[in-house]
């Protein structure tokens, strides 16, 4: 680069690349929101639908609109024909759902011959940006099924987005309970500030690419191990320490080894995740051994953090619940970050709608420090 | 972001994001090389697979290395069975080529049962990364015939790259002379600093996902119409223009207009565009009344708009005789931009293979300016 540059801290941490409106992580407060509200507060009042409706319009709907929205995005969770008769091929034998999940939305761009952003109204860029969203589900709970052997279950647009994808997942009308406590899990995931896939589906809406691009990118992205993470993880720590006795040796084994403890710790928080402690109250509210064993190892894990790392703060993160209200909930272990996805995919879809309205490329630059060019400033010589 | 915060110029322009070995672009000079040589005179003297090598390796292939990688890569090419059978369905009717190469890289991420990056050592990084670049060419000329109503032509491993490629996209055996003039161009245009395809590949590697996701964010990009334009709609100018008499009140109109002349100017060159320089020649040792009017537009054009737009140097850029280029070798316009990535899929994977030896991700901040939230600071109240 011969423009002028600019040296900041490593993986841009702290840069700022936009504003937004769409929310924020207040780290030292253990504290987050969607809009102007508490995204623990949302969690424990609204639906899901209302929830997306903020995120894509910025204010919460009335009635009428609350009714219409949740038929949009019923209708358009319905699998096109032919994508039920491409899925089989989308996802060949052995792939993880994301890997699906991104291979069929990158097909949808195709089918739904979307054109590059700039090319299209705001109202169409929203319809399209929900229709993919809303497939999110219906793809994920099919890719499951098909690995499994089993024929994928049609969408219900008549039921909520949450009911309906526990009941692609698993064949049967699912219990109420389960379904409001994962229908919270997806609230409290929707978004989380400007995490790596969602500023990934922001630089690739920068470009004007279309909408299916912009998801495709950032559902891989969100696949890598340093960004998503994985609630299945913490569940399997769970299981690995076994009883009530063994935590305190177990902590202090994983943290003598260098180990990172799975469940614990934040880039952002200082102080608890506030997601961590809504999924807990969750959990608690359904009851039963497993949440029982989880809050007796959160105590003791933190206890022995706090003394084995003083200083360091690591508290409980949003994965160490996320699987146990998913386990309680009857989903798959392969599903749990699936199912984060189906709430995420969300987030992305806004975000990419609020890029949108900005013109710039979001192009960085490198310094190159490899060895000098031999023939320097030749021009075309 | 409760993180100390830094504002930087809009879409991170001039901001540092990593250091690199891999090459640079002088804007100034006119000027830009991969590793430590002019590209231009690789363009010159060496094979696309030399290149490769170049970009993969850090340096330019002995005698020895150089017949094997050109095996390497001819194997590479090879569609494995699955992939034939399940093209015809990832690319639906009116799909366009570069959205079928993302679904197939994504399909393929799946199907290769790729694992995240980190999980694998950097030799089966560099023949993944490998085999889903040289697999471009592949897939690209296939669905371009399969939208044609043609059968796809398999790929030949003992010809050259840039010589298969060709002979996949048009059925028959393409002369020598295009072959170079194509592979040629497929050398300038492999890599060309820190673009925004290349950037979203190594934003989306920097979370350790696998090598498909990367590429298939890179692409989706690369569609974008702010980054990679189409050195087709320089073509069309010329047509638009028709003949050498209406060049000058052809550019007058534009200007006056408000139009941009498609294949002029560059956001980072302020002199004469290396690549269009190399190219020219190419298109010029060919001959033809194409170039030899294309050349005349040229002076035109430069000459109007120093006159129209004084201060500000506008020369022909990249896509200007890219387009002649590919005319003159019997390339259809719609496979220009797929041509091109053909190229620069290379300086994708050679760029994520190189962020792999970074272990931080990439994950810049946002700030909110949105309504200031309604109840703030309550954590999980």
């Amino acid at each position: 680069m011969t423009a002028s540059t600019l040296t900041v801290p490593r993986g841009l941490a702290g840069v700022i690349v936009t504003d937004t409106e769409i929310g924020d992580v207040r780290g030292q407060e253990g504290y987050y929101h969607y809009r102007q509200y508490s995204a623990v507060e949302l969690a424990r009042t609204q639906s899901l639908e209302d929830v997306w409706f903020l995120m894509f319009q910025g204010r919460l709907p009335d009635e009428a609109e609350r009714t219409a929205y949740r038929q949009e995005i019923g209708q358009a969770r319905l699998a096109p024909e032919e994508l039920l008769t491409a899925l089989p091929v989308l996802c060949p034998a052995g792939s993880a759902p994301l890997t699906t999940l991104r291979t069929a939305w990158s097909w949808l761009g195709a089918h739904l011959d979307l054109v590059p952003m700039y090319d299209s109204s705001p109202e169409e860029r929203a319809a399209t940006a929900l229709r993919l969203a809303a497939l999110a589900p219906t793809v994920l709970a099919a890719a499951h099924r098909i690995a499994a052997g089993e024929e994928p279950v049609p969408a219900d647009p008549t039921l909520g987005h949450a009911e309906d994808y526990l009941r692609m997942l698993t064949g049967s009308t699912p219990r109420a309970e389960d379904v409001r406590a994962v229908e919270q899990y997806l609230v409290l995931t929707v978004d989380h500030g400007f995490n790596a896939s969602t500023f990934t589906a922001r630089t690739v809406a920068s470009t004007g690419a279309d909408v299916a691009a912009t998801l495709v990118a950032a559902v891989g992205s969100f696949s890598g191990p340093l960004h998503g993470g994985a609630p299945s993880r913490a569940l399997a720590a769970l299981e690995e320490i076994g009883t009530p006795d063994r935590v305190r040796s177990w902590v202090r084994e994983q943290v003598a080894a260098g180990q990172r403890v799975m469940g614990f710790g934040h880039a952002v928080y200082r102080t608890h995740d506030p997601r961590s402690e809504m999924l807990r109250e969750v959990a608690q509210a359904r009851g039963g051994d497993l949440v029982d064993f989880a809050v007796l190892v959160e105590r003791e894990v933190e206890a022995a953090l706090a003394e084995l790392k003083p200083g360091r703060p690591l508290y409980a993160n949003v994965e160490f619940y996320a699987g146990v209200v998913m386990e309680q909930a009857g989903i798959a272990r392969d599903m749990f970050t699936p199912t984060f996805c189906v709430a995420r995919a969300i987030g992305w879809a806004a975000n990419v709608l609020e890029q949108a309205r900005d013109s710039k490329i979001i192009r960085p630059a490198a310094r190159y420090v490899g060895p000098p060019p031999e023939v320097a400033g030749d021009g075309a010589a």
